[in-house]
């Protein structure tokens, strides 16, 4: 008998005939003879009302509060859910974080996971129960106030649990079959991939591609909670996230190119006229993690001899941008620059797979793509298993399919090896 | 300083403004120099949404998983009533039913408080916080599963925490301005009462008064827990509930009429045919009993010589009606009845009042007025403190305006001695 752990998000249970067809697809898994412990979101759109409610109450609602108020999302769609699986004759009992023993720090609206102690989960199981867990949420540690994991936390909670329990597989439930070597509504020959390896899941969540939320597969690689992304709209086998030793022919030193990913939300600053001086730069980076903003990529340009002043651009989520703008003119008569670009009409594009940086190849062969397609390259970052263009946002759909052709990815070609892809 | 428990229902917080205008009431409490905490119903129709939400998914949801879901609606009033004091710069702290330290029995739907610990609600109060307390909720003392009081368990909960907290005062506010001496709607002469004693808010509530639920006002007599009904639409004194010794003529030895009270939600069931043995009445109520169901007025006429046989005729909550007839049909053989009559279009009209019994002149007064405005008098039932009748429904109206016309309860009449009334 195995554990299988089942994560469904908002769009599966997104109304009451959602929630029975979620139901049915968990009593089989039951009946299958599996014990079942469910993950489950807020319906559809339930935690974007919730906030809009608490917009019309407060312009800047506590931390704790909105923890509070965004919690009651889940609690609505597990009871459901419970009910809808008890309507089919087989006992479910539904968990809050806090009963799930999802402990938490005391951040609210981005708590992070410290332990799981999911003993009442363990017995529920035990007298042959069906467990539904409210996802995104915890309690912390301390205080014991209602804490949330900020979006995407479901994912990473279904995670958690199939490692506390030692769950056989994480299933992963969307509107989407896996995960594709490209945006289908972009590349419409995408295909989807069977395996991939986590590494590769990792960079394609951090280049933009939202079918699994970064921490949830950095969470499944340390613990090695074999993860199945599929759709819960068909019975079609997904995509499985594994460790890359799993994945046949991974080992051989050849360049695999997995898919390409690309990344809207992300804008550019540049700090124009910077004195060329030793700490210069790690000024204005202590300065930007001090105002706890994350920074992708950075590129400094070579000095002028004759002005001795350089320019320092770098990538951040668009939503940081008024922030960093912020705190970098704090500072500017100390770090005596000279002025900040600041540019949201930027996108970026990032073909992912293995042995890439050994492969010099692999780089003239995408540069040489995207420059063909016309389109012109701002920013250059690259991994071991990524290579990252900054572009005008315009140009995004462009590079990713010109990159997407360029390495076969398209139509029926290369099957067996290429696997890898992109979310919606 | 004074500790003030404020209850708000889910018409004073049913939107936005309403949880704005709540929130300024609350602040103006504390700005005045009190510790408050307050108790929250859900929003508006939150409750029946939820529940038809249910209904959709299962025709007979689990207790436990319906408690699960409804506590959801006091979540989401209680985080933005909170976020909406915080947003007016006072600190303020939600609590569910559970962290509240509300201990109920396992009946869900229906559960019955143990116990109540408000250990961080004290904390809090110390730290200078204004405390926001879900309604309605609590934990169950074994299993540790969330359970709900039962409509109307959020006046219950106000007063269950005013006396674990030693309050000073419970105020419950509604859309009403207070307790009045007949519903306004039926007699528009009718006035709001200024004090009335526990003893006559339990038969008021007894006799279908909705503003103030029935258990509350038991909880509240026994730790003598002063209740002030008030409406949150306006800063009118409302009507205070209190022991019957803080109320000044109540121990003068002569009738004091409170007020006149209705109920359409009874129904009459007659058991004709019944042989008059020993024992056949409590037969009767026995299997009611063991069905769970609540009986309140019965009449047994007396026994046709001719038959040997009587009729024994009970009111009780028409929504019981069906389950009562099942369990009477089951045992039709064992006790020998010929069948049962059900009537559902009756209602109930209670006189209300101090010392009645010692005057008969009451009684007399009463059933006289209701004659001359025509309307047959089907079943009787008095106590100390209550005169209850049942007519056909569609005489309520006349009748509650005939008993409130003849104890002079219309206009400015004996304003000074007058207390007591009904629910809207």
């Amino acid at each position: 008998m195995a554990l299988v752990v089942q994560k469904y998000g908002g769009s599966s249970v997104a109304d009451a005939d959602g929630v029975k067809r979620v139901a049915q697809r968990i009593v089989a898994t039951k009946k299958a003879g599996n014990d079942v412990v469910v993950v489950v979101s807020a319906m559809g759109d339930t935690t974007d009302d919730l906030i809009d409610m608490a917009k019309q109450v407060s312009p800047l609602p506590p931390g704790r509060e909105l923890d509070m108020l965004l919690t009651a999302g889940e609690r609505i769609s597990m009871a459901l859910l419970a009910m809808a699986i008890a309507n089919l004759g087989h006992e479910a009992r539904s968990f809050t974080g806090s009963q799930a023993g999802v402990i938490t720090d005391g951040s609210h609206g981005k708590a992070k996971i410290i332990d799981v102690t999911p003993g009442r989960i363990r017995t529920a199981l035990d007298e042959g129960s069906i467990c539904i867990v409210a996802g995104f949420q915890g309690v912390s540690q301390g205080t014991k106030d209602i804490t949330t994991l900020g979006r995407g936390g479901s994912d990473t909670t279904a995670v958690a649990l199939a490692a506390a329990l030692d769950a056989d597989v994480c299933e992963i439930y969307s509107d989407v079959d896996g995960v594709f070597t490209a945006d289908p509504r972009i590349v419409p020959a995408a295909r989807k991939i069977p395996k991939i390896s986590y590494e590769e899941m990792l960079e394609m969540a951090a280049s933009g591609a939202k079918i699994l939320h970064l921490r949830c597969v950095e969470y499944a690689r340390r613990y090695n909670i074999p993860i199945h992304v599929r759709s819960s709209f068909s019975q079609k086998v997904g995509t499985w996230v594994v460790d890359s030793s799993e994945i046949e022919g991974h080992d051989m030193e050849q360049a695999i190119i997995s898919g390409v990913a690309h990344d809207r939300s992300e804008a550019k600053i540049t700090v124009v006229g910077v004195p060329d001086k030793v700490g210069e730069a790690a000024t204005i980076f202590t300065v930007l993690s001090d105002a706890e903003i994350n920074i992708d990529m950075i590129v400094q340009n070579v000095s002028a001899a004759s002005t001795g002043r350089t320019d320092i651009s770098f990538t951040l989520p668009a939503t940081d941008g008024q922030s960093a703008l912020t705190a970098l003119n704090k500072v500017k008569e100390r770090i005596g620059f000279e002025s900040l670009r600041y540019d949201d009409r930027i996108g970026k594009v990032s073909l992912i797979g293995a042995g890439m940086r050994s492969h010099p190849g692999v780089t003239a062969t995408l540069f040489s793509a995207i420059a063909e397609a016309g389109v012109n390259i701002e920013m250059i970052s690259t991994s071991e298993i990524r290579i990252s263009v900054v572009v005008a946002q315009d140009d995004i759909d462009t590079a990713v399919a010109a990159a997407h052709r360029a390495f076969d990815l398209d139509a029926e070609q290369v099957e067996a090896v290429v696997y890898g892809g992109t979310g919606r």
